[in-house]
């Protein structure tokens, strides 16, 4: 049961006047519910529910003036503590800005409030042959309003863009209560700064999403989806390079998984590799194709295997045969968290490599954490390959070790331009990385936006910078 | 001939041992120069040619310490008054920033300096099958610098996006000379706020562009260019819907001439359109699609044209028999100087208009110009329709008409969901325009973070925010 909030009496009611009895949540209404990844994510022990963008100006208006600092929240499924609270603050939800407010199919783009999910958003473009462009695991909690917040990627990002590139239009309010209206539909839209892009990916720290024009593509089902066994890193980046080059704007995911992660997910679902017919390999790419109306792509995508196969960098290859297999692919890649039933102590980490250096950095941070602490350590390392972003879980980890594993893979990182933070941002877990790996002149310049914005710091404090 | 600078004879010292006697030229060296765009681009009569990111910085150092301010310029191919200067500032020329530091073929992407021409970039990329995957007519002069500064866009942006997508990592100097090193080459980075989209489209309001790593796209030589009459906008939109879900990923343009502008354009260049074969018609389409190994696409796009005639919406089509033929074809879309031989006072907006209300829009405006003037003003209309950009050039106009034409073209814009400047930014020219249609609370957050980042406004003041 969480604690009473400390929050003056006075200030609580004002908070109930504004938003309603069903607008305000404290303690025991909120113990029922589940906190998400985070486990201080309801600490806090008040959560307010705003309705519309005018109670949203009001909350903080009213948190502004009473010197209150405000968390907000959506699905809560954030990986950082972007969404941890502590005693004394308020939680805002967005789960009652819940509209999907218009589907424009001429102009093919929706316009939807903060709270609605990633799914609903999905659904209700779907009805109409349109997509958002974007996808991740969480789709069924994720919130349009944190996965701007957050800049959201996943794995159509490499031909889509990240969520800041799916926005549009934008709608925000300021710490005091400012609301900031800038709901274009239109990609070109040059006049002046581009808060829009500003806002997506502060983590709350800069303002509160209220409402967002999101850019919806024609949506094409898939064709074929295989499960390609390589030689190597580099030989999964050539062939890589072929099915894009092959497949240009057809081409949805091109994922890696190296064999460690491949084969434990699938024993967890009571599955082998093999029996898909597929050999052992150092690594695989899942990839997947959407239908042509000139080219038959599976059979297309079997050839350019095949050949793949003929110069020795494919060694060999499962084309799903049913959407029940193609399921169980995706499960393999998606279930990431089947890692840590036989890996309990597994921690995944999210970096960026230029392609270049992509084979030779997961070489070298394999034989450091080897060298470093035991040549059994278990490393499970997936990811978007089209866009450099892996996952690399870490197991058997020795206590007091983060910072000598961060060493090993953040070390170097920024010199190949790379980044230790692709998808899953600070919040609260990444500071240490953050201070140590960022730019110091980056970190002023942010800390001065930070401070021009939300001059009292009363947005999600404590997050990003600290 | 520029007049002397009324600048300090010990600062011009200073200045002049900081950067060599090549890096700085004064009044007379300037004389010799084409100002570009906007007659007052060299009025300052001092133009300073740093050679390196340690000049810029030490460049703008000198101009803090002295309460000098800075105009930043590179091609000087700017159409809003963004590069223009007064007696008593320095321009900051970035022509000596021209290296094309590194092409990595292997992550598709380009390390430039800030003065490197798009042209330039486009060859070297070429060298490698690639492309910088952005495209402009004046890419023999708009440099990379310039480019991301105003965030420019183009015939490719509704596929690529405008130039602010194309920048994976950035390095710039702030007003006081700190550095800011971001030179990340991957797409995925979420650590901390995006800087680099906030300084794209400034306008060099908020600090200097050095360097940047730009990604690159294979390049893929064009394998149909039409030429396409429409029975109407609204014709012409569902031909474009049809197009580009026809040829996905594989569409580089698709271009939308009224019938004043392409024919007034074809007949500065001794043309006729009906000398393609073609009646005339409302508007025109231009497209132009991609080599696929798949497809001749000539071919299809004939049999998509033909299903469109067959309905009704097209009129008729030229497809481009030899590359002159294509030449001729794009000259008629990029050559809207040519339309200020017959109409001399021809002035250019550049709006953008969701798809959806685009067709009402353009039919909106040319009524209530004919009503507030005469139905005889000449409008010439064109754009890039696929991401809603039209250009309009309002001839015939009386003296002290431009409140009333701005306010036929722009009241209800904001509305719509729309833009009084696309691609140009604001500059200098758009000024009224900004105060009059932006919304205040976006204006005052820009004028917070200007604040914070240039807190004694010595980069390129008067520019956007006055």
């Amino acid at each position: 049961m969480t604690a009473p909030s400390p929050l003056d009496p006075e200030f609580l009611a004002r908070l109930d006047a504004l938003l309603g009895p069903a607008g305000v949540q404290e303690a025991a209404a909120l113990a029922g519910l589940d906190p998400g990844y985070h486990p201080d994510n309801l600490a806090a022990g008040v959560q307010a529910s705003p309705r519309s963008v005018a109670e949203v100006s009001g909350l903080l208006a009213l948190c502004h003036g009473a010197g209150v600092s405000v968390v907000p929240q959506g699905g809560r499924t954030g990986l950082v503590g972007g969404g941890a609270t502590h005693s004394g603050q308020v939680i805002l939800s967005t789960r009652r800005l819940d509209r999907v407010v218009e589907i424009d199919t001429a102009a093919r783009l929706a316009v939807v409030e903060a709270g609605v999910t990633l799914q609903r958003l999905q659904e209700a473009a779907a009805e109409h042959g349109l997509t958002p462009g974007i996808d991740l695991a969480a789709r069924g909690s994720a919130t349009i309003g944190g996965l701007i917040a957050t800049n959201a990627g996943g794995i159509e990002a490499f031909r889509r863009g990240t969520m800041r590139d799916r926005v549009l239009g934008l709608e925000f309010v300021r710490a005091d209560g400012t609301v900031v209206s800038d709901l274009v539909r239109v990609l070109k839209n040059n006049t002046g700064y581009d808060l829009k892009d500003l806002i997506a990916g502060s983590e709350g720290t800069l303002g509160i999403v209220t409402r967002a024009v999101i850019r919806l593509e024609r949506l094409v089902p898939p064709a074929a989806t295989a499960f390609i066994g390589c030689a190597s890193a580099d030989s999964a980046l050539v062939a890589a390079g072929r099915l894009r080059d092959r497949f240009p704007g057809r081409l949805r995911a091109l994922e890696i998984l190296w064999h460690d992660y491949a084969a434990t997910v699938a024993q967890e679902h009571g599955q082998s590799l093999s029996g898909f017919g597929l050999d052992p390999a150092p690594v695989y790419l899942l990839t997947e194709a959407e239908q042509d109306p000139d080219l038959d792509i599976a059979t297309a995508m079997e050839a350019e295997i095949g050949a793949l196969w003929e110069e020795g960098a494919v060694t060999g290859a499962a084309l799903a045969q049913n959407e029940r297999q193609r399921e169980l692919f995706w499960r393999i890649r998606d279930d990431s968290d089947a890692v840590s039933r036989p890996c309990p102590d597994a921690k995944t980490f999210d970096v960026s490599v230029p392609l270049s250096a992509l084979p030779a950095y997961v070489a070298r941070i394999r034989a450091d954490l080897a060298a470093a602490f035991s040549p059994d350590m278990r490393v499970y390392v997936f990811g978007h390959l089209a866009d450099g972003n892996l996952h690399i879980m870490v197991g058997d980890r020795p206590a007091g070790s983060m910072g000598r594993i961060e060493a090993i893979l953040y070390d170097g990182l920024a010199a190949l331009g790379g980044s230790f933070s692709a998808e899953h941002g600070i919040g609260l877990e990444k500071q240490d990385a953050f201070r140590r790996y960022g730019d110091p002149a980056r970190r002023a310049a942010m800390a001065a936006i930070k401070a021009a914005l939300d001059p009292t710091g009363i947005l999600n404090p404590g997050k990003i910078l600290s």
